[in-house]
């Protein structure tokens, strides 16, 4: 890859990740030395949707990069901009979240500001654990709970059902005071952040048919485990997030009771119903026990968000003290045909989660293409998986690897992949990956992709491990810690486990197996992993450059003013050359992990290579960085940018000296 | 070019152009004999943002190419969908708006099926004629109106005052019933449909800055003259549209006179007032002469757009009968800060049209990426340029060429291009004007992409005949004719008039020439252009394909059943190999214009040449259809179209028979 300009979102290219409308940020393009020569340099930003231009002034030069840095004043809580570089020819590129142009780019491809209130700072130091309460672990107290009519009781090393009724009956009986006992394995592997789908009690062992919001299900120790859970949590620094369907509730939830077949109930306006009698109604791609909510009731909104006694309050609040929620079926809340009332919603959740508790986090469930829905003003992240997870198993999955479960979970004859019916696992190459993880991150505001959910997998996905190819877990987890993004491990990938889609997978712990070798090296294999990820803030928040893309392997570089980190991810063998000057520093590289080979030459060239697959991350020293042009300006918004709107049409106004009446 | 399955929005491929939300379309695709083979062919949709599937059928081959053909049900006002192929050999192809992908494709891109009601037929056939009335036909009769206070009189023969305050106050005086005394030209032009920028009264030449939505401006005859315009526009064929700013008024507007240091005004709340005193407001870019509009405010809902006798209604209505509104700064409008209430304006413009009189058209202003604005819920088009004219700028102009007037149209010391400070016009080959065309197309429906406007120039930018490569007039003038899109002649454009900006293209009309030999040839160029447009309805609706791009020569075709029409576009000398089966009836081939050469090899290639610059258009059959799968069903929406969803957690639901308490 030859050097080219670049910029990101990262704090050592803006001076203020979190800034307030109206202020000032100032943004900084490190273009090669020797690249060009650039004649003039611009930022182009779209307040508005109307074009402003700010100059970049060249501020110094460091380590073989020209630095240019220009002011922006944030307009919009979204406020896209792009960078224009002019050469000495006359040729002009453009710079955007997409990459390098050499015609015009579109506003959605832009770098943006984020206005809106920012996350809370311990989200970037975050790297989660998924935990689906029944399959995680069972403490005795379980034991003095009946069986529930609606569920079908199994053995912990009973196999997994993936059938009807099975699917979602057959019931494990894991609580709440089950995974306090566990929560030490938490500490070892070194999460900090732990998500429970659905605790609220339900008919079903996924829980995602809420019979209610107001309670915790009693099968996993209720209210007063949940409250004990979260502490026992916080007291080991662990912090703790719900899961909560804004999209339905199930059709034993209460207010769906009180509302079904009672027209005249205040509840009557939550959901869609179809005929006068409130017998018919709207459900979740059809499933009857999966009622849709309407969120045009204002008293929906109330009882459900803004009220002071609400669902979403009340579990962010003493003694529940919840640090924020998941949102199930958030791409698909509010919307329903001609109607499209998912901003709203996700703006109220943010704003009153925001208003209760600031430190709280909000992630929606958006399995798809998420950038429509991930502008920074709702959504702090997603639960989505064309970014990374998908391409991530293209890439790194045998060929053969296949689910054969398609629509409504039911066995099909011909394999899907997470939710298409393409055939099976897509056979993607390490440039595939990458192209794919640029494409649905282009769109998303740099902060917002930070908070975007990193998992091999899921409670809804099979196990990666199921069709991994040879060697390729180290691979996987390795990027899921080193990339920007939140990481998950979902409970149970650390002990090898496998379930070839998103049934199977749900399996239940197997604790006690800790000890042999190839859980051991699983679980240190985590372990190390997720340690370099929180020693390293520059994989936190640090900025991506890619510095080798072939079909088998990728290079890049976290960078930060603190620290480099060098990733190398190869399927095959690696021989990765990277361009003298690309990697400043590279002479003083300090191997944390893996079994890899980076050796320099004497012009700086930098050769990474290994035996595939192979993962391996070094340390380098940080970006050196010329100060500002403005002293003292960094990170400040005290000034007014100067702008020039050169609008077509411009022309059409009298000026301002000419106001008459006034 | 290798030949490659196809499919765009037009009656080819998609059998209802204008569905009913909730009804069925027959979407089609074509791919060519021995692409492949396919073993699976999908569509893949996002209906509330949740992908659902369909499978196509393979329902026959002509001509070359096999036809698969699958239902997608239109639940949402703009439903997207894209097609899923997979091959033999398991791999994955995706086509949508931007092209084939070898990787998963972003919701943005896709083709999409717009059920909002849909513009009148005639936009189809629509040929638009840009009048800027001062600069026009100044009859008799505007002898006897007094120059008014605010401006300055030019001769005809005036050359054009480019600076301050001429720019704004040089007046000519053109006026409406000039414009009847010239109407024989459009017809001998060919063109039907004439947009005037504002004819409302004002302070300025251009009457952007309108003191009044409630009349004419007497300058130009007052309301009588309008609408014996419209009558004798209407009875030539020729439909007429005004011009609207909803973004602002003129600060001598009544409105804003009402309101201006006058607190209890009930007009205050139209206005940004700033402070208790109404005498400090946001403008237009900072023009205080420009008071922006708050559309937050019902009561200027109600007055400009939604009662019976709103600014918008009243000219639609008898005795004024315009065909529609063009909308200026329909990109800002509703826009400030951290509000956004664009959709709502808009729609509530198209909705009260439609209801007003549904054979009414309205465009909007967004003159740089109109995607996010153009999904068909409310501008049937946009006055846009980075979909067609810069980019035609870019590639046809001489490279020398430069327009010296940057922010507020105030001359500059470096050259500026379409309000871009980029150096001047940039350098295009043809491939990257066909590159920019394709990236600010793929994001907008196939029906809204046919309402957008398509000139050389316009009132706010150069003439482009300034800066034209020699010989590529005839080859931007035949491209807006035949590219999907509306075509649009800037009065004079057809005289060879010059400008190098948007203040000096405001030239005269320099009546009196058309005999002159280089002028009749011009006019003689548009009306054969034109007349082409006309009578082939294959470039109003027909789909398009590119058959060859490379860096001086375009080719490629507008389809329908009914007609094949063959365009070839070069700059420099054009050979272009057009393999064999891209162009079946290549041997019927019927020159409709220019001097190129077509032949056809035995095995059905095709070569293409000329010598540049060039443009040519011949006439071939139509493409052959098999029939559809479901008989009779083409254009009908009878059916339920069968759909898998195959989500990821679609496993976590309880069955519809399982459903309890109903």
């Amino acid at each position: 890859m030859s050097l080219v300009p670049h910029h990101d979102g990262s704090p050592l290219h803006v001076s203020a990740v979190a800034p307030a409308l109206g202020g000032v940020v100032r943004v900084r393009l490190r273009v090669p030395s020797g690249y060009g020569p650039l004649t003039d340099v611009r930022t182009r930003s779209n307040p508005d949707h109307e074009p402003e231009w700010t100059r970049a002034e060249r501020v110094g030069s460091a380590d073989g990069w020209d630095w240019w840095e220009a002011p922006i004043t944030v307009r919009n809580p979204r406020h896209g901009y792009r960078w224009m570089l002019r050469h000495e020819d006359g040729r002009i590129e453009w710079l955007n979240q997409a990459g390098l142009h050499d015609i015009e780019t579109l506003d959605a491809d832009d770098f943006a500001l984020v206005a809106y209130p920012a996350p809370p700072a311990w989200m970037n130091d975050a790297v989660m654990y998924q935990v689906f309460p029944d399959r995680f672990a069972r403490s005795a107290q379980a034991d003095t709970h009946p069986t529930p009519g609606w569920a079908i009781a199994a053995d912990w090393s009973d196999p997994v059902d993936a059938t009807m009724p099975g699917r979602s009956q057959q019931f494990y009986g894991g609580d709440l005071p089950g995974i306090v006992e566990k929560l030490d394995h938490l500490v070892a592997l070194g999460v900090n952040l732990l998500y429970l789908t659905p605790v609220f009690p339900a008919e079903s062992n996924h829980r995602y048919d809420a019979a209610s919001f107001d309670r915790i299900d009693p099968l996993l120790g209720g209210d007063e485990a949940y409250i004990r859970l979260v502490e026992a949590a916080h007291a080991r620094g662990i912090r703790v997030i719900g899961d909560l369907t804004s999209n339905h509730s199930g059709d034993s939830h209460e207010w769906f009771r009180a509302a079904f077949g009672h027209p005249e109930a205040p509840e009557g306006e939550y959901y869609y119903f179809t005929d006068d009698a409130h017998t018919e109604y709207v459900s979740w791609l059809g499933y009857a026990s999966l009622p849709k909510f309407d969120w045009s009731s204002e008293e929906l909104r109330r009882r459900f968000i803004t009220a002071d006694d609400s669902v979403v309050a009340k579990w962010l609040k003493p003694p529940y003290n919840t640090d924020g929620w998941r949102i199930d079926v958030a791409n698909m809340t509010g919307r329903l045909g001609a109607v499209d009332l998912n901003a709203e919603v996700r703006q109220l959740l943010r704003e009153t989660m925001h208003r209760i508790d600031p430190e709280s986090i909000l992630l929606g469930e958006s399995t798809n293409d998420a950038v429509s829905d991930l502008q920074g003003d709702g959504w702090h992240g997603a639960m989505t998986y064309p970014s990374f997870t998908r391409p991530l198993w293209g890439w790194l999955s045998e060929p053969t690897g296949a689910s054969y479960r398609g629509p409504d979970g039911a066995e099909t004859t011909e394999p899907w992949f997470f939710g298409q019916p393409i055939g099976g696992i897509p056979r993607y190459t390490a440039r595939q990956f990458a192209d794919a993880v640029t494409r649905f991150s282009a769109g998303i505001p740099w902060r917002v992709r930070l908070g975007n959910m990193q998992p091999l997998d899921s409670h809804d996905t099979g196990r990666f491990a199921t069709h991994a190819a040879p060697g390729a877990v180290p691979v996987a987890a390795g990027l899921s810690m080193t990339m920007p993004g939140l990481p998950v491990v979902f409970a149970g990938d650390e002990f090898g486990a496998v379930g070839a889609d998103g049934e199977l997978s749900r399996t239940p712990m197997p604790w006690g197996t800790e000890d042999s070798p190839a859980v051991a090296e699983r679980i240190a294999l985590y372990r190390d992993l997720i340690g370099i990820r929180r020693a390293h803030p520059a994989l936190q928040t640090g900025g991506l450059r890619w510095l080798h893309v072939d079909d088998e392997t990728l290079v890049f570089v976290r960078e930060s003013e603190q620290e480099t980190v060098l990733v190398l991810a190869t399927r095959g063998d690696a021989d990765a050359a990277i361009a003298a000057g690309a990697l400043p520093g590279a002479t003083s590289a300090r191997a944390l992990y893996g079994d890899a080979t980076l050796a320099v030459a004497a012009d700086g060239a930098v050769l990474v290579s290994a035996e595939g697959p192979a993962f391996a991350v070094w340390a380098l020293p940080g970006v050196v960085v010329p100060a500002s042009a403005v002293p003292g300006s960094a990170g400040a918004e005290r000034e007014q940018a100067e702008v020039s709107r050169g609008v077509v049409g411009a022309d059409e106004v009298t000026p301002a000296e000419e106001v008459r009446g006034s």
